[in-house]
């Protein structure tokens, strides 16, 4: 069987940086933005919106009754964007041994037994991972440190619904994972080295 | 400035057996119940006695109100047994790198910035885990499935009164640790290699 490493991870822990090491190190493939790329290639959405679609819960109206009931549905694209995603994390996973990056991986591929990582940090120390790594998406750089605080508390907020919609579980209760890393004082090339002993 | 380890950990998930092979590898000196006896040794109690306050929160009856008030006063030698066991850890951790195991190491050396781990496992793991290791304290061999199952509920709910009644902070809480690791598939042995290269 396929060895399968999972990663959920907060934004700002160096959860991505932590993967890539470890798959590196493992000469596992990698999945993270990838499988985005991916289902903009199936379905001929443009990835930024894949993105947006992929990485957060529906938003679901509530029907309006004005004598006749609209019914909130939720567009089609959507959910071939989600079918896609589960689709395109069980085929990797049927592949060859892989790290998946976060999508609920740990959930969707269950029953396969994948190693299941978290990893999370404290608020001062993903303020300080994202002013240094000016290669992300966001753009952090004339944020006050109370709005990097906040921005990065919403965009894990996000993570956490997306989590619980898709899974049912809690993002991040250490129950449903096999290892909880804070990475407040570990770097990403450390841990990597001692996970690398556990696979 | 010396490398302390800490290990909080869930009865039956074998966090002792991990702290013995991280302290072997390392080469530290390992406290667990160690402490019990040396606490026994300067306050003339019984081991038993000791553990028996050592390792649970005070039960501290309610004042009865018939005319004039009683207080609840803990006993003397409750407190000394707490104090000493302060003593003893804040003692070790001055002395030399160590790994220490339960008794609230991590807050009481928090000023230390102990590398903090917490041990954990499903129930299933950790009744296998309780059946083959004959050498703990509590006679488990004789008790039905959910009878065990329910002893261990027990213990840990103990422990994690203590440590909240001594603390002020959840007990096996991801955010007061470094890493958390859910033992149920990882050997002590794998886990103490691993720990091993992030020190």
């Amino acid at each position: 069987m396929n060895k399968i490493i999972t990663i959920g991870r907060e934004f700002g822990s160096g959860g991505r940086e932590f993967g890539r090491k470890l798959a590196a190190l493992l000469n596992f493939p990698y999945y993270d933005r990838e499988i985005i790329t991916e289902i903009s290639k199936r379905t001929s959405l443009s990835e930024k919106y894949v993105q947006n679609i992929a990485e957060n819960k529906p938003i679901i109206p509530f029907p309006i009754h004005t004598g006749r009931t609209f019914f909130a549905v939720m567009p089609d694209y959507g959910q071939s964007v989600q079918a896609e995603q589960h689709n395109i994390i069980r085929e990797a996973a049927s592949k060859s041994d892989c790290v998946i990056v976060g999508r609920g991986a740990d959930y969707i591929l269950r029953e396969l037994h994948p190693f299941r990582i978290f990893v999370y940090s404290d608020t001062e120390s993903k303020i300080k991972r994202c002013r240094e790594n000016q290669s992300n998406d966001y753009e952090h750089s004339e944020m006050s440190e109370k709005e990097l605080a906040k921005r990065i508390e919403q965009i894990n907020r996000a993570r956490s619904e997306y989590y619980g919609f898709y899974t049912g579980q809690k993002w991040g209760d250490k129950a449903n994972y096999d290892l909880c890393v804070n990475t407040s004082f570990i770097t990403p090339d450390k841990l990597a080295e001692a996970v690398r002993l556990l696979m």
